[in-house]
């Protein structure tokens, strides 16, 4: 059971060197709560204050996801999973640029604002513009009676408890659960999913805890590799479909934590300039999706591992358990749990998360509070 | 009059050291080119092919703009024109992302896919998912009879002449241009823009060659700071609105040309993570949007600057003729002629062209032939 009430002993930091590592380890604890008690007796999901009616989510046929930061990653994975399950049309955009951008928004549209302490001001502003033309809000958010899900018309909070270090992991992991939980929720109020085949997903989701609680168990190699790959200038993430946003939320903690200019791509993008960076010995993070997924992603990013590695890169592949095939491909091989292909990025992005804190460690900065930056940003 | 025949001479290099330093020369000629005798008496805007009728295009309800590297980011710039002429909404998809995602489209969602040389293996197939879908799809295409045109419902064709260098220069600003067309084209037929509305911006379209050749005229100092950046590991580009996507490019540009690591951020994005990258020195390149546009988005970047500044970055500042007080926060400053907000980016975009020719020719690369990179990506 990995229940865990978040008292005063949440914000020290119990043995750990940095709040960071201790908030990764707290990472299967704040995804069980998050999912924990979610269904009704009928089977329904829950969302935690509502104040649409379903007419008013069945009229939805347009969704915003608006965010910043690690919840804008978060964003990216979530309009996946929302449009394969409910077949709304779903953009995903920053929030300092979606207001001046001139959005097409109306009473059909649902707005999803992601926001960890719900006093990020960019969103803020981006809620009130999208209420201001009449859009539907739904909040997600870690921070009960904060601005943004006070102002919101629906709210599902993440139930991670108080997060310290600056830089996002367990607010990433419990955003990513309560997205899939919207997108259940949306699908069936809409009647698109059934109350079994909502109630089979959430059953994988509610196995992910105890998976990342292992894969949080075999990391240290993950430590050893982070200390070799610490002198790196650049440091390139290449992912395709869920695991994209995953390569970004990847080279973001990098960039925040160990200062190293790391940037994630669209694998299928490589050959169309960034390949250029390549050079010998660049290490480029590999998302690969399960073998037992779409057959011909899974292909495609397996060529492009080939042709960094033809040009001298350093492959770091993080793949699924019992993916033989890609050891041959891999300098470095680190295994997650398996997990259906949608719920990938909860596995995955966790060793990207222990590699970017023992870097930043190893380079000795602060982990928990990088230069330049602050934990919320209450300024726009 | 920059008319041009586009003989076998425009395959030679005909005095320049580089075939990328004579494209970007041609840059004039070439939006010349792209723009002329697109009206027809009656003052409506005209494609090259079209097989749909008007009432096709009256019933979209939905865009896609479908592309790869710099094309890609022609369509990031097209959506802001292209929504807020007709308020359709659009969304802009890499073509290596867009099929694999199952994206929700019919027969009123039209796919625009933008490609120099018609025969960009992931857009074609982005293409045939489309038709597969039932979408109608329009075509943006320098390369008369190549495979997208051919398989499209519409085209426009881009005149840019033959572009020999792998880094497309000439290739980006025919293809906003004939993005620009097409959201006239779109807004008329539909009956949102009156002839004399679409006149207006085309008349701002068609001054802009000769701002382009004047700009080009201005480039020593440009030439002169990019020896002095030559050295640097790493460069950012910030941009807010139609800015955002000319910092893409800008980034695309030295990453592929000079090796060096480039990004591009929407300005609003570093305090949420980038901002850890500054160091003493770092150079960061703002593209700041015309004073007389939306104020609030000039304040915002120039806040943007002014925070950078504060954490050691030198700052390469792009901004419109006549905008005096930018000159304070910028330590190195570059001016381009005045143009309508979302026309900006066929000038903000020449200077970081000439740039990254100039860091690559100073660091020695091969500035008509990156390594890694070939000119057209007919794999997928």
């Amino acid at each position: 059971d990995f229940h865990v009430d978040w008292d005063a002993s949440a914000a020290e930091k119990g043995g750990y060197d940095w709040f960071m590592l201790k908030e990764i380890d707290e990472q299967p604890h704040a995804l069980a709560d998050t999912l924990r008690g979610r269904l009704t007796d009928s089977g329904e999901i829950m969302l935690d204050e509502v104040r649409l009616t379903d007419q008013d989510l069945r009229d939805v046929d347009k969704i915003f996801i608006v965010a910043c930061g690690t919840s804008f990653n978060t964003g990216l994975v979530a309009k996946y999973a929302i449009e394969h399950w409910t077949r709304i049309p779903c953009e995903v955009e920053l929030a300092s640029e979606f207001r001046y951008r001139d959005p097409v928004l109306d009473r059909s549209t649902l707005v999803i604002v992601i926001s960890q302490s719900g006093e990020t001001m960019d969103t803020i502003m981006a809620l009130r513009h999208a209420k201001g033309q009449k859009a539907r809000v739904l909040a997600i958010c870690n921070t009960n009676g904060s601005t943004i899900p006070r102002e919101s018309d629906a709210v599902l909070y993440t139930r991670g408890g108080p997060e310290v270090a600056v830089a996002s992991t367990k607010a990433f992991l419990t955003q990513l659960a309560a997205c899939y939980l919207v997108g259940l929720h949306l699908a069936q109020v809409r009647g698109v999913k059934y109350a079994d085949e909502v109630g089979a997903v959430l059953a994988e989701l509610q196995a992910t805890p105890d998976k990342v609680a292992r894969l949080l168990s075999e990391m240290t190699p993950v430590r050893q590799l982070a200390r070799d790959l610490s002198a790196a200038p650049t440091v390139l993430f290449i992912g395709r479909h869920v695991g994209y946003p995953v390569a970004l939320e990847g080279a973001l903690k990098l960039k925040e934590l160990a200062y190293i200019h790391a940037e994630g791509f669209a694998a299928g993008e490589l050959k169309h300039g960034p390949i250029a960076l390549i050079d010998e010995g660049t290490p480029v993070i590999c998302v690969v999706p399960s073998p037992r997924g779409r057959s011909i992603l899974r292909d495609k990013i397996v060529s492009n591992i080939q042709e960094v590695r033809a040009r001298g890169a350093r492959t770091i592949v993080i793949a699924e358990e019992g993916d033989l095939d890609v050891a041959q491909f891999a300098d470095d091989l680190i295994y997650v749990p398996a997990t259906p292909t949608l719920l990938a990025p909860l596995m995955t992005a966790v060793p990207m998360q222990v590699l970017a804190a023992e870097i930043a460690a190893t380079r000795g900065h602060d982990v928990d509070q990088p230069r330049n930056l602050a934990k919320s940003v209450t300024v726009e």
